[in-house]
């Protein structure tokens, strides 16, 4: 985006009227043309905006900043017009509106990705073209590519590879055998797709990802292990995002499965045969063992590690770090470990903790003790 | 295997004879040769079978399944014979039988990973060739590569390297100066490989894998750190699997040592210098700190960590996500965290946690209080 | 490191003159010439040292390891020295003396990483040369790379990129456009940098990285989610060391930062916008959310977890796999979790600590009964 945006542009871009600063006290209209043709380099917080930025309130918390903010203009709730010093775009969901407006702002992937490439087959209009693919990419001679497809240096896609319309994928990814990319798929620099992996439309994969190794399987055999291979593969849903250096098993004979809309952090580890249903998000560095279902629209928080075998119902929100080990059936929220302290007091509750049954049977046989006792002076 | 399979294969490969289905009520003999020469497209687990796919049963757990079950053949323990609608494969060990079936159903790696690669020099037979280096690759001058060997696009091969007869490292992957691959070793696209790095026979190497990274040593200096530089190595056995992500580090002095059939699961992380005993098995997301030994056929869970200059004897068991800080001496099952609960439940357990050390004092004081009450009484 | 070295030139390497063996009992000068003029091939620990080797002893711990040792020389204490069977290098702190004689010993990592590649534009002196760039790199026609880089095979950089001099690149690295690379920065094989992303001098990239990758942000929406476009950057200071698999995510609107001097191990995970002071030490497998702020001088266990929107003071030390979720605003040490124990005995633990809440309650009751007792019983 190295266009000039202007404030209108935004106004156009969130389908928003600009509201004048109802606090600035001046009877003038304030959203007058010279006000819309302001240029808008960005976004930026409250407190950091400056006067080419537009800024954006989702909460109380930050009505102080918004009151001292220096943006060209606000996105914030009906309540919280009458309290903004500078013209404000109003919305009841002002963090949609500013997810969306970043869009405006963002860089142009092909542009950051595949730009400097010089093997481009022009097509009809200034921005079209048919193909973008990198001399030094290695493609399979049965691979078949869709149009508007951009492949970057070193790509390796292997035999039968199918990659739909418009998919994107950065230097040194590799994409095993039969796998087939959807529609504006974009894949990040070195990500590895094994064979028979079948990726959603639109569905975005960071730099590191590997979809598609091989669950983990071995059946104990005299003093060693038998290698189970693993004959399954993984789909993937559309409008999935992977993060940086997730792991994400191929199953043992059915397929790892990953909904639409789910949303995968980075550092995160899917077992086999795991699935996990639509619009789910997990936050970084959660471990999922192997045939695990977890539920639609689920929050999982970082470091959340699942056991083998379990389902978790819809819409079970778990904090960070909190270990799982049975089935969830309700939805709610759900936790376990404990909680920060100074490590001295730590170091004696934890040595309480280990001998905790025993002190809890004490405390159950000194009830009874305590009611015979009061029975005992009772009778008197 | 794209060749067709014949139940009668399936026996040879397993090396167990079909018995005819005892419920099916048939007198006929339904092993007869019609019956053995079907053709069997791969495995299934007992629900899903259809009728060219064959399941096994491993626990009673799956019986009805089995009733139910619509493959052409089940492997299974001679007391569940009885029950199988179907010939089966009667075997003490059905789970091993499995295992030992995939091997007849997987893809052909080489096929996978190589076969689209054109400079193949042609060997004796229809399947020979001396080795097949994707013109992409580069390797050192004076790296030696033994017979059978794969090497995919754009794999970097350092100097003094030895690869072992029958390895193949597919695309993208680098191997450091006078590393030496064992034979038959298998390396998936994009492992990183440091130097003096030894990876013994048959062993598999997954996707963006880093072995032999710097171990993680600073002195502490002035307002800063000196940096330890890591002089050791990495020494991995024979039959080993290291998962997708997972990483280890190289020796400070002494080398960083992975026993004979140790399997690693996905995003593990191996701090320099620790040695993992034989056969022991780590489940993803495992962290060892430095210097740690653990013993022989442990079996770790997923998301476990373990502090450094710890031993751990054989046959240690630990559940996931537990975290061990002292030493392992008996054999047997370990576990630390808590159980998950409803977060509201939780959040009262845990701020009575924070001053269990109070309570259980208050507990103790009052078990002395109510004893020299009870004397009181007693006394009158 | 290949020719040869004396312990003279560990001496002068240490800064540090050889003191004779005081409880040799000889009478003769051990540090003469000849002895001085000894080869070394390197640092070993005091149990395994051979003759050709030096060796530390930084703690009491290992005496009884320095009066058997077989080391040609050890790097000791004063208060040690009397001990010691052989030479030694006295210094207040041998273990900062061990970090620097490491260097002594260490590999080239020009000559391990880029020795084979032949594309050298030789310079003035021997080991001069203006730049080592290996011609299947691919760079793109404005990067501006300075003087003495080496640049690996497969290596891609992308548009507007700045490498410093000295810089040194690993095979299959990208570098996306924009990035700027400080001097004498080392990145090990298959890192991933994004765009806009600022690495200071000095600092040591190892392999599978991924820096710049896309915070995790999205806003809800109807049944889905909008992608929150990260337009902030990432910038990392001078010194930084950051290990195999970490992942830094960019800013969402802001920068995220890395302070100078700040040590990170494996498989890190650092969201947008977190901050974190300058020397502070990360061990692996830690994750941190969304801006959180880590203070300087902090040292972080293995695998912590620390929530997002926190702010932790400097001098922090926080040990291994605690759960963070409240500010910290007091330098000292930090826990949570409970200690490892025999499954049997913690599963009672943790059925009991599922019901503590419920337990404390009794306990709390059972001190006000008997507060209530021993009054009837004195009123008497």
């Amino acid at each position: 985006m190295r266009m000039t945006v202007t404030l209108s542009d935004v106004a156009d871009h969130l389908g928003i009227t600009l509201t004048p600063a109802s606090v600035s006290g001046a009877e003038g209209d304030d959203t007058a043309p010279a006000l819309l043709s302001s240029p808008v380099t960005g976004l930026a917080t409250l407190a950091r905006a400056g006067s080419q930025q537009v800024a954006f309130l989702a909460s109380d918390q930050y009505l102080a900043q918004l009151r001292a903010t220096g943006a060209i203009a606000v996105i914030l709730k009906p309540q919280h017009a009458e309290d903004s010093p500078v013209p404000c775009f109003i919305t009841p969901d002002p963090y949609s509106a500013y997810a969306k407006l970043t869009h405006l702002f963002s860089h142009d992937k092909t542009e950051l990705l595949f730009g400097d490439q010089t093997a481009k087959a022009s097509g009809e209009g200034a921005d079209a073209f048919i193909q973008n693919i990198h001399p030094s990419a290695h493609i399979a001679s049965d691979a078949r590519l869709g149009q508007g497809v951009c492949i970057g240096p070193n790509v390796v896609i292997g035999s039968g590879v199918q990659i739909g319309d418009g998919a994107r994928i950065a230097a040194g990814t590799s994409v095993g055998s039969r796998s087939r990319i959807g529609r504006n798929v974009l894949i990040y620099p070195q990500a590895s797709i094994y064979h028979d992996v079948i990726i959603g439309d639109r569905s975005i994969i960071h730099s590191h990802c590997t979809v598609g190794s091989d669950g983990f399987g071995f059946a104990p055999h005299r003093d060693g292990f038998i290698k189970i291979e693993q004959l399954g593969g993984v789909r993937i849903g559309s409008d999935v995002e992977i993060g940086a250096g997730t792991t994400i098993d191929r199953g043992a004979l059915d397929d790892t499965v990953i909904g639409d809309g789910v949303k995968l952090d980075n550092q995160i580890q899917i077992a086999h045969n795991v699935e996990i249903g639509d619009h789910t998000v997990l936050a970084a560095c959660v471990g999922i063992a192997g045939s695990t279902r977890v539920g639609k629209h689920c929050m999982i928080g970082g470091g959340v590690g699942i056991a083998g075998h379990l389902t978790i119902c819809d819409q079970v929100n778990i904090t960070g770090m909190t270990l799982v080990t049975k089935d969830i059936s309700s939805p709610g929220v759900y936790s376990s470990g404990t909680a920060v302290e100074p490590n001295s007091n730590w170091r004696r509750n934890v040595a309480r903790f280990r001998q905790l049954d025993g002190y809890i049977r004490t405390l159950i046989n000194l009830e009874k003790e305590v009611r015979d006792l009061r029975e005992r002076i009772e009778q008197r």
